[in-house]
């Protein structure tokens, strides 16, 4: 808690992929294309705008070229795409994605379960989708899911994440995500796993994606900070979510991390009222409540009147 | 974040009472006085059982009498009230309550709007209570609501909190409660806070009364932790709430604490399985969903079989 907070903190909005990908409600095209064109002008520098995979693997993101062809990019905010192999990342080229997302997961029973592959065969499919982005202006990242605990195998060893991301660089990759996909990290374990990743690579690749599914995940994210990393995933209104945990948190919630840089000092550089309007018309759009706290309680400077 | 977690955290369950009061569904003395003892035999060595204020101001707590009387105390245990004036005070102490729990707003305004006085006059009445309990085997704990910022007033200076509890010790309390009542505490300010309060008493004298209002709860016990505090309020299920804030979360949760504590090695003594079950039988008994996430989510250990 003797951290500096002066150094700025990068929002990566992921609602319209990782949010959206779960919700059963059919989104419109124009819906999704108004919120991301939202989040834009809110100030992020990185939206993960989509995904290419199979449409019936993902029904819920079939739309992702008309998303990405009509969405109105900002200058200097990076699109990325997520992509499974070749084929994804074949059809997020031919929409201009700035960025590819790759994904595997440090447990090799949630990738199977999740890629239907080993995690031999992700690394091979995504040599591939490498050699398609080697000397052009995409840029890729690589993702390693269930980096904090696995809900089939449990505790996951640091061992395996940093072999993972070894690997993950020898292909070529500009970014690391570790993603604590269903919620079990906590601020101890990510202290010390940033800290020995952060021997591997700079900070400005480093992406850390925490679930809020224990409620740990604003106490995770300052422990990342605090260990020295500065780019971290994050949903409006904490949308996405988990199978195996019904009714609990998904991503940590942006406007909830942009209210705790506020109040402790960390810039950012995203408009925090004009998210919380964001937020607000979430449940309209989705047709139920959604996680998020700073949407329903204000900021603090929100002042109310006494009673008389 | 270098923090020797070795140190036992003691977790005051207040569930009974500042999760209850607001409920609008009345709940059974029965059902109150079974909640109790379960937790109980859970492990707590606190509980803020009830209150004695006036029924008109808060019914749903009305039969305080009856609980204290018929609840099945444990040894070791320590049963608080709430006590608002010396009335308040002396149906605690016929009822035989271990401890009164006073409380103040460190803002004037707040004061006014909660307990219809001002500070002075708050200070007057709890000088009455202070020489009803001299000398005798009931405990006095004063608590300053509003520590870290009024939805009225806003910013709260850490000078007025230092004053108030220096006008508590001289009334003779044994202990002094911090609450974030309408979760506003972030976690630089509650190191800093905490840090500067734990020169004028012991740790073991000090709590603090978290709500998880804007997502920070538990981020902020640990910056309390980390600047030397042991003792919390929590409450099962993460039950109460803010007039403010609708929807929002009320105080942080006690099953998730002792989780967050159990995943980074923090003794608390206290039984999670037995509390996850406990919290799980909320929702039937107050008819709505409650806002703790372990109960939904369960503990890293309970591992899902993978897909076939």
């Amino acid at each position: 808690m003797i951290a500096d907070y002066s150094e700025r903190l990068i929002v990566q909005e992921v609602a319209p992929r990782d949010g959206l990908q779960i919700e059963t409600t059919w989104v419109e095209t124009a819906d999704k294309i108004a919120l991301i064109d939202a989040l834009s002008l809110a100030g992020f520098s990185r939206i993960e705008a989509g995904s290419f995979v199979s449409p019936k693997a993902i029904p819920a993101l079939r739309d992702g070229e008309a998303v990405f062809t009509k969405m109105r990019r900002q200058t200097g905010v990076i699109y990325v795409a997520l992509v499974p192999n070749l084929k994804g990342a074949e059809r997020a080229l031919a929409v201009g994605a700035d960025e590819l997302n790759l994904v595997m997961s440090a447990s090799e029973t949630h990738n199977r379960a999740n890629m239907r592959m080993n995690g031999e065969q992700s690394l091979t499919a995504f040599a591939d989708v490498a050699a398609l982005t080697s000397g052009g202006r995409t840029s890729l990242n690589g993702t390693v899911a269930t980096a904090f605990g696995c809900p089939f195998e449990g505790t996951i060893a640091d061992s395996r994440v940093l072999a993972l991301i070894e690997r993950y660089l020898a292909l070529g990759v500009n970014g690391i995500t570790l993603a604590d996909t269903t919620g079990m990290a906590n601020p101890r374990q990510v202290f010390q796993l940033v800290s020995h990743v952060l021997e591997l690579l700079p900070s400005a690749k480093l992406t850390l994606h925490f679930h809020n599914t224990r409620g740990l995940g604003l106490a995770n994210v300052l422990a990342a900070y605090e260990a020295g990393a500065r780019r971290f995933d994050a949903a409006l209104g904490g949308l996405g979510g988990c199978p195996f945990a019904p009714g609990a948190s998904g991503n940590i919630c942006s406007e909830d991390l942009v209210n705790l840089c506020a109040e402790i000092g960390i810039p950012t550089g995203i408009d925090l009222e004009r998210l919380i309007a964001l937020s607000r018309t979430l449940p309209a759009l989705l047709g139920h409540e959604v996680a998020g706290q700073v949407a329903k309680a204000g900021r603090n400077c929100d002042l109310h009147p006494a009673p008389a």
